[in-house]
């Protein structure tokens, strides 16, 4: 983790090793209820393996379903606030691409499809990535059920995002995305700032 | 940046080769003024060396003065749109701590120093990194005047922070973090996600 002295860390972020045998990187996700679980397998692999909190999430072409990158709440795992599912996922495929927006004229579009709705943090994150759509399954109320919190997120915060062009499409598969939730805290994981 | 197949990148997070001779992790930075003159100076470095957009963090451990982090904007110089300043800062700061808080019952209080207000996505992760105070220099307006969004921030937004304990400050040093905007503008740099 460190490089040259200790105040100058360096920052590495990977998978962890089970999604290199979890992942079809070939398949085409056809609709938003196969992308959708896609992002709540991950989540629950996440959890089933301990190496973060029930969250995941997928970037996909809108037109082919073709699969850029996942993601997986990583907190914990890589003593990182900042890693949530979906800013794993904006990161990664931002790597794959090497752009730093998903946003072209002239290339394929982007959605992002996460098994939870996005807190303050990756919603804003998702107007930078330059995705046109997004993609969740469990509420938000549903993930504050288990003390996580979502932030300053407002009605108008998700209008602000409409209104530059962003779709955002709201439960999609929520009771299997709401299940992983309810697995996660049965299993008693870390709610970390609770 | 790749490993194993085309499928798994690893993301690689450095700071610019500048920081190295440039800051002095051994004094303490005592007033407000201080700390927010080396955000200033971060960000002016990041737009005269060329390596990203004019906006520099500091973390600072709130009591002593100690310098914990810095950061600056990255995001074209490592093609990740999470990078903001602000950003780079609290990954940075929980490399070095070990955790994915900056908060603790018996540890430090934490402060992040900003040159720019947060946008959306920074101060999201504002709320997750553990800091108990957000010292802001330009006024967002100013980073309007360029074209850099904010994205969906509120007064709300901010009370939210308030609410949960964090103290934010506005204004400190805001003329000099302003003049290293209008460098930026006059530069012609990159106006990302404009």
């Amino acid at each position: 983790m460190l490089r040259r002295c200790l105040k100058i860390p360096t920052i590495r972020i990977e998978y962890p090793d089970w999604v290199a045998s979890l992942v079809d990187w070939e398949r085409r996700y056809a609709s938003d209820e196969e992308r959708m679980r896609l992002a709540i397998t991950l989540s629950r692999e996440n959890v089933v393996r301990r190496t973060g909190g029930p969250f995941g999430a997928a970037i996909f072409e809108m037109e082919t379903g073709k699969l850029v990158a996942v993601g997986m709440n990583s907190v914990v795992r890589l003593n990182n606030c900042t890693l949530h599912g979906e800013m794993v996922a904006f990161m990664m495929a931002q790597a794959r691409l090497g752009c730093f927006t998903l946003r072209s004229d002239t290339g394929p579009a982007h959605e992002l499809v996460t098994s939870c709705e996005p807190c303050a943090m990756c919603l804003g994150a998702t107007l930078w990535s330059g995705v046109r759509r997004v993609v969740c399954g469990a509420h938000r109320d549903d993930a504050r059920r288990l003390n996580f919190e979502e932030g300053p997120v407002f009605p108008e915060s998700h209008a602000y995002l409409e209104a530059r062009g962003i779709e955002i499409v709201h439960g999609v598969l929520r009771a299997e995305a709401n299940a992983v939730l309810e697995l996660y805290r049965s299993g008693e994981g870390i709610i970390y700032n609770g």
